[in-house]
Parts: structure tokens; C-alpha cells; sequence
């Protein structure tokens, strides 16, 4: 299961009772968070959460609403205590700004960072190979990145295709861990005991970005897709195109394409105080569209 | 008169219902900004004020939890459509800090670069001569400064004075703004119509510090001070001096040497959950001590 907090629902700016958008995932009590506007750590902490055991920080990219938490987040983990190491990724150039907007933080850990490349990237969450992170390249004023959260999920084992294939039961185990064991002669391999892989979860999240077609098609199938709907009427399409971010319409209009489960609205402007009216509205387009709120919450669980 | 909010009242790191220690300041519609932690921008908002006629900031020292908030903070300028200058005064290092950390900061105007050096150094507020700026060393683990704001009251007109110095009325409301006026053969100077400078008012801020000479001195006959009690129990004098901070009773005990007028304290260790409590017993050694806390608001007025 996948633990999903939306630890705010701004964009552009922070306002007193409304958080700059920011996912946070734990997975086996692991975390991964996406954005750190100013005041994540703060939004963490009412959400009654901890930073500590972050492993991976995901950045779509490198506009203030989006960073300028970094410093106070990884202070956060020093005073908790954190040694283990934490990857941050994020466009081209974030190997040079994490040192200098973390000038004034108090880290003591190592920060590992990573600059994704090409248009779409995909690696495992460290130290579990079954969770795998892809990068997908969106369509922003600057370089910006959605990401998709996938969690794998092996067959079930099957007793009778071990028997069969004489595989001493003092392997099972190993096997069904994915592991392969040579035993003299023998080669045991997991593809001889288990199962069909079975439906994982998928999370998707973009922000920000025009309606593109990487989107969609990253999205595709998600379980939930977190996205950003910066403006809550179809008369901001205009602003929205100037500014390249997307209408509620659009972003529904997004999901339904992507035939996603759920839809969450985020990064509202600052001037946007109808959100769940406007959500009721775009329902018509896809009608599982939730609008996001500081703390919302769900755990994604498989079928 | 000169206008002060708390914007919030805490050390270390920012906590959900509890700001970061910084002090706005307000005179005839132009504003001082004390110290910017993660989040400053929004307390401001909280407490109704908008940062955008911020012409000074004064930075303390450069621990994170006095200037994570400073690129939030100027760009929060930039947004609401600032053109004029900033000048940003605080500890050597500055000039280098600025940009590295604002590297994704919106900035539409001007950033003008103070550095102090020696103990001491004082200032004019720009475009207002007769507010005087005054920095002085204190004693915490980094270089660290106190500020205090001196708003200087020139004496009344005397118009018997002037009329027996036998000066043209045309001259007499150029006087008394300050300025000299030459006709002919004669000049004209402001101490010969002005009465004597009447008491004006002052206001120092410290944090973080322990007690010493140089706060007591320039302290010395404040209207308010604001000053750090990092710890409202005297039990924890121990951690007070290994930190580098003050338990209340000891900025207690600064107020009463330094003889001003008010306290407030401020910069609470996240733990300090009893401000109020803890305030009311120190009040034994200073009457007028009073616990901050976000949005905390005064008006100072000349007497």
C-alpha cells in the first residue's frame, strides 16, 4: 500500500492557511516527497507527520513555489537525527543550486543529487527495487517534470510448479524473495515458482504544466493522479495559456484521457477561493475529480 | 510614531501556530524588516501587513531559521510590484550569501549589499535622516548583531528666537525642516529657531545572544526590547550557555540593567510550550516583561 498526504494545495505563493503544493508518499514506512515549497516542513508537521525517514526527493522543477522549502526540509531531518543518505532529483542545473539555496541549512547527511535527462528517466527508489520512479518531461515556462510512483507487484507463489520442477523447499523462500540460487548443477530461477505479476499501484503527479501529451500518457492508468488545476474557471484559459498552466476543465479533461481512478486538484492561484465549487463543475468532464486540500489524504491499497 | 508587530516568536525551526522570531516595523508608511525565517512572508500576511514598502532588512545572523525566509520574502516584493531599491544590512559574508541563496528568488528592483564591520555601526534609514539604525556586536555561536532604531525629535520652533535673530519669515519653515539657507551675506541655521531635541523613541531587537556589555549598554533606555528567552525555565541555564542563548530571567534581567521601558521576549525553543507562565515569574525582576507571540502589536508614540 502507498500512504498519499497532499501537504498543501497553492501555487505561485504561500498564504496563511494554504500551503504550497507538495505530495508526500510513504511506502514500508520509507517516504518520498515531491516539491518543497516555503513551509513544507511546516505543512509536514500539521499533517502530524515527520520528515525523517525521507529517502528521495523529487523536484519538477526550479521556480520558488516549488524549492524554496529545500533548506528548512533538510534542516528538519538534521535536527530528527537523520544519517541515512537522501537523493534529490530534479532538472538539469540542480547539482549547482542544491548547494547554493541549501548555503544556510544544517545537513548531516549526504545529499546525493541526480539530474534527469532526455525526456523521460526511471530508476528504483532506493533499496526497494520494486518501487520504480519515472521522470516524464511536461510542458512548462521552464524544465519541468512530472513524475509517476509504480509500485510493482509480484505473482503469488505457487507450491504445485515448485514440486514440479523439484525444487528443494529450503529455496522457496529465497525464490519468492526474487532471488535467483544455484544449488550444484541446478539453476532455480523466480519465474519457475511464481505467478503472473499482479497489479501494482501507480501515482502520478504533475505540476506544472499545460495539458501535454507525455502527460497523458504517463498518467495513463493511474490510481490517483495529483494534478494541477491553477485556475478554477473555464475564462482563465487565456492566463493559463500565458502562463502555461492548466483550467479545472483541463486538467479533468487530462484524467479522463489518461483513464485514471482519481483525480486531485492542486496548485490553485492564489486568488482561486472556489475550488470545490469549481471541481463539482468539471465532474461532467471526469466525474471522479477531487479537489485537493492542505492535508488531504488516502492510501492507495491493491486490488 | 513607529509601529511594531512580532511577526512570530520562534527559535530553531518553524512549528504549525508558531512563526519564526522577526520584527516589522513601520514608520510614516515605510517599513523594517528584522530577520526573515522560513516562512516570514506569510506571518506578515497573517498579521495583515504586506511587505511590499520594505525599503530595510536587517539580518541578525545567518542560521537558517533568521534567513531561510528571505528569498520568499523579496520575492513577495516582486509580486506586488516593487521597483524601488532594498537594502539588506547584516553580518560579513552577506554580500556573497545573498545571491546564492535567493539563486531561485523573483527580484524586480534592486538589492543593495550592507556589510558591518568593527563592533559597531550606525546608519541611516534611507530617505529618513532622522532615523538612525544602530548595530552592535553580540555574543552568540556565529557573529551575530542587535539593532537598535532610533527615531530622533527635533525641539519645537521657536518663533521668538527667530523673530529676535531678526530671519525672514520666507526662511523660517526651511529651518525647520533642518536646513540651512543662506541670503546674501547671512546664514540662516536650524539651532538658531529650534528649541532643544526632544526625546525621541527607541527600539532594539536582539536575538540570538547571550547576555553581555554590548546589548545592556545599547539597549540602555529603549521604549522596547525585544530580546530572545530561548528558555523560559532557569533550569535550562546550562543549555542557555552552551547554546549561546538566554533563559527569560537572564533578558530579564537585561531589560532591568538596561532600564528600558518594556520587554518582550521571544524566540522560544520549540519545547517552550509555557511562555506565558514563565513570564509572569520573571516579572519579579523586570515589572514590565511581556511573553511575544505571533502578531504581537504596538504602537510606539513620542511622549
Amino acid at each position: 500500500m502507498l500512504e498519499v498526504t497532499l501537504l498543501g494545495c497553492g501555487g505561485t505563493m504561500p498564504l496563511p492557511g494554504r500551503w504550497l503544493t507538495s505530495l508526500f508518499l510513504r511506502y514500508q514506512g520509507r517516504n518520498i516527497l515531491i516539491d518543497a515549497g516555503e513551509g513544507t516542513q511546516i505543512a509536514l508537521k500539521q499533517a502530524g507527520l515527520s520528515s525523517h525517514r525521507t529517502d528521495v526527493i523529487l523536484l519538477t522543477h526550479f521556480h520558488g513555489d516549488h524549492v524554496m522549502g529545500l533548506p528548512g526540509f533538510l534542516t528538519s531531518m538534521t535536527v530528527s537525527g537523520r544519517k541515512d543518505p537522501v537523493l534529490i532529483v530534479g532538472p538539469k542545473g540542480l547539482l549547482e543550486l542544491i548547494p547554493k539555496i541549501c548555503a544556510v541549512a544544517s545537513i548531516s547527511y549526504d545529499v546525493l543529487g541526480h539530474e534527469l535527462e532526455g525526456e523521460e528517466e526511471e530508476f528504483a527508489m532506493p533499496g526497494y527495487p520494486e518501487v520504480l520512479i519515472h521522470a516524464f518531461k511536461v510542458d512548462h515556462s521552464i524544465e519541468t517534470w512530472g513524475y509517476s510512483v509504480n509500485i510493482k507487484r509480484p505473482g503469488r507463489f505457487d507450491a504445485g510448479r515448485a514440486r514440479e520442477a523439484e525444487i528443494p523447499v529450503k529455496y522457496w523462500k529465497v525464490l519468492q524473495k526474487g532471488e535467483t540460487v544455484t544449488d550444484g548443477d541446478h539453476t532455480y530461477t523466480p519465474d519457475m515458482v511464481m505467478g503472473e505479476e499482479r497489479k501494482g499501484l501507480k501515482l502520478t503527479y504533475s505540476t506544472d504544466t499545460r495539458p501535454c501529451r507525455s502527460l497523458r500518457e504517463n498518467a495513463q492508468g493511474s490510481d490517483l493522479l495529483v494534478c494541477e488545476g491553477m485556475y478554477g474557471e473555464d475564462e482563465k484559459l487565456s492566463a493559463a495559456l500565458e502562463n502555461k498552466h492548466m483550467t479545472f476543465s483541463e486538467a479533468a479533461q487530462t484524467a479522463r484521457d489518461a483513464q485514471v481512478k482519481e483525480l486531485w486538484l492542486t496548485h490553485y492561484s492564489p486568488a482561486e477561493q472556489n475550488a470545490e465549487i469549481h471541481a463539482e463543475r468539471v465532474r461532467e468532464i471526469f466525474a471522479n475529480t477531487q479537489a485537493g486540500f492542505d492535508g488531504k489524504h488516502t492510501v492507495l491499497t491493491y486490488e
